[in-house]
């Protein structure tokens, strides 16, 4: 019996395919405070049991994307160490609140495969769920991501590529969200004024902060979530890659840009969904971050009047500040752009 | 509305302006474990609950400094986001043990304004409270700091250079300690035999070791405390600055300089108080620190035996260890000293 | 009295000598969090508290090295601060196991004494045991180590080399381990369906992930065990030494080859024993570390069905892939070994 393992390739993958991942996780307040440490996010919800209480929750829930990184780690070593790129994201959506104590555990199925013409990779599409210790979903996303052959002769057991939402319906938002009890919601402790009503669709707003990445950090985020892929952390074998150079891991850079976010959307509390997301161009440690957003659609949630959910599209880019909201040019991404994530947040109404 | 902000310049301040700040933060274990990989500190008290609350203490309460970087870290997005340069602090008083669980807010005073002669800057006092969830104190503090003007033909709102204390008397020190059992105590657990009675006023002590600071190291304690203060994280704009670099944040020296204080001074478990501190230099990326103190007062508690307080000096440098106690050459600071604290301790009796 | 602490020389041990070590540590689930962050260790036992109170746990207990690592931190100020190298463990055994809220004492005995011939060192042996809040013994281990006399001239107070067990019997193994619920162990979610009987003796396991080292996260690490030794800390120091740079904590070493070793060992989730260690080269910041693992033995315990024995001899090396079990040529190790770890860990049968 092997024992050990480099990971799938893209020709042991099957369709229907249901894969239970390893490591079960209990999230603690431990989690919270490194992932502050290293994110430094501001937002009162996730910060401050006091605050979480007062509004409806049980005691401060652990950060969306917290969790996100948490369960998208566990898929790692089943889905994509030997990824080439992960090519994006869709119908992501977040289903409880989770808080210090609860174990997470993951489970994907594969519901995509496409080999790609050159005969060295394939896309592999796949559905995973982030499951509470009761069994319950907590998250579900689709991601596709490169992944390559172990051996270009051999043949895909079958090709399918699955429809992908292009956006999640503002209908099936908010299960993530307890009832909000707004009046008691303290919009000067929280850091802003702005609630629901005060965001018009098509505004744009510069998060202002840029930070700059380390190694240490990247990897000791990326190693938090028990994401194993060689590329985050493996000078040695990374120095021969096409960068030269560690990767820095996609979901730090996601919760990067959502704590720089804070800057102008401090009570956009919840990330209720991702539509879908695109990593346009690596990060590397000594890069420095910044972001802006645009309100792309406004929302109410049906039977809710507590809160309204706001479609953004954050832009995160690298040494390149935002004031002047830098996307596209013509067809193609500025150069300075790294992130496209286009999510539903709450604020309250 | 705006939503975004790029801090207070000095004329958007007015005098007996209260500012309550963003975000509330509830204090962990994990906040607690992330500070003793940062800094290393080997106070017992702090460390152990057991010893906690055999002397005492509900348990372990948290390090005083990681408290005051917390709230300190809650004004920065109001008060010094636009600083120059983090002036002085006086009469900061600790007034509760904070514990795990506990919840902190802060909020601020504007008690003195004055621009400075070239217009383009002033000095803002403030008065700072750190506040549990009860809305009792825990810490009291002043801070002046050098904030840049928007406009240099804006006119300061009023000029007031407001009294601080040069030094706190003895008698308002302890609140932030309970009665402790002497005879609980466990000097060889602690660290050091020497008590209250043991130092001498006058006395100087090297503090023998010293750390090199990281670039990760400062980030993630930076933003452990929720300050966003850009000249930390923000390599990008920084280059521009007149260091060129990132600049460390000064808590991060004192809480260095605190437990690197450890060594000479084992008992001295608890910061009642400190009476001024000044960044005499910054320190950046790559530089060691080390520290001596020298006792410059001792006195008695009214109505405790248990405790005793020792004023000291403790002196932060870089690149130079301290054996023969660097201060100052004539009336300037030694080339190598970053920071020059006086503060009040409790030891046991 | 003096104050503070240059740490001991070699002549300054006795035989027989006592040493009660500062500073007693609650472990609590933040100091958990820093270690998966720093290590990304992924056996589910130690990561889930539903995982391990299925199989018989209280809930997850605390990582074995990391419980190793905060006892032999204790020891360091009193014992190895002026050591040149530390150079091996003997009979460790991991006796109860430990959870968040337990707290740690450790205490030392002399155990033997040996000057060296050039008068300048000599070798301390010492028994070290990590204590639990109700003083029982949680941890107990030699390690014998080479410290520098302050004086050349002065005299050992005494010499003798104490006998060293070659290795642990199994007999002796599985106190830290409680009775383990087989049929209630998930394979899946630990991630191998690999048990006792599946292993060989001989059997040479390839643990092919590699992890480059940062300064700032060796630096967190150590400094999270309240580590003292300058060699890991003060560049400032370690500039003028035979390295010229900042040496990594052996034990930090030691964390990492485990957690690798998760791909290929994933049900080996409890380390009963370190038969011996040897820190074969130094490691430094910016190295990538791979690791290797023969079986040496297999065991059963006394009276227990739940759980085997593998005797494991796990290599770990630098900017060295390990797929040929790089180990000795000839007489002499392997110029990328940095480590070679003998030890007992128990599966599920």
């Amino acid at each position: 019996m092997p024992k050990n393992s480099a990971g799938n390739f893209f020709e042991d993958f099957s369709l229907g395919q249901v894969i239970k991942h390893a490591t079960p996780r209990t999230v603690t307040s431990g989690d919270v405070a490194l992932a502050t440490g290293l994110y430094g996010s501001r937002f009162a919800v996730q910060s401050s049991d006091a605050f979480a209480a007062a509004i409806g929750y049980r005691a401060a829930p652990i950060d969306d994307l917290l969790l996100f990184n948490i369960v998208f780690g566990k898929t790692v070593a089943d889905i994509s160490l030997n990824a080439v790129a992960n090519l994006g994201y869709a119908g992501c959506r977040f289903l409880r609140p989770i808080y210090p104590g609860d174990t997470l555990n993951a489970a994907s199925e594969i519901i995509g495969l496409k080999e790609n013409s050159n005969r060295k990779t394939g896309i592999v599409y796949v559905r995973s769920l982030g499951l509470q210790q009761d069994g319950g979903t907590v998250l579900d996303y689709m991601r596709w991501v490169m992944v390559r052959k172990r051996d270009e002769t051999a043949r895909s057991q079958a090709e399918h590529v699955p429809a992908l939402p292009a956006a999640l319906d503002a209908s099936t938002l908010g299960h993530g969200c307890p009832a909000i009890d707004v009046g008691a919601y303290d919009f000067a402790l929280a850091g802003s004024p702005a609630r629901f009503a005060d965001y018009e669709i098509g505004e744009k707003i510069d998060h202002v902060d840029g930070t700059t990445v380390e190694e240490a950090e990247h990897q000791i985020a990326t190693r938090l979530y028990q994401n194993n892929a060689r590329v985050h952390f493996n000078l040695f074998s990374e120095k021969q890659s096409r960068f030269g150079r560690r990767l820095i891991y996609g979901g730090h850079v996601i919760s990067i840009a959502r704590a720089l976010s804070f800057n102008g959307l401090a009570n956009a509390f919840h990330v209720a969904a991702i539509n879908g997301g695109r990593h346009v161009a690596p990060l590397f440690a000594g890069d420095t971050v910044f972001a802006w957003s645009e309100v792309l659609a406004k929302a109410e949630l049906p039977s809710r009047s507590d809160v309204g959910a706001l479609r953004l599209r954050t832009i995160a880019t690298k040494d390149r500040p935002c004031a002047d909201f830098p996307h596209k040019i013509g067809a193609e991404y500025d150069p300075a752009v790294i992130l496209e994530l286009d999510y539903w947040v709450l604020l309250p109404r």
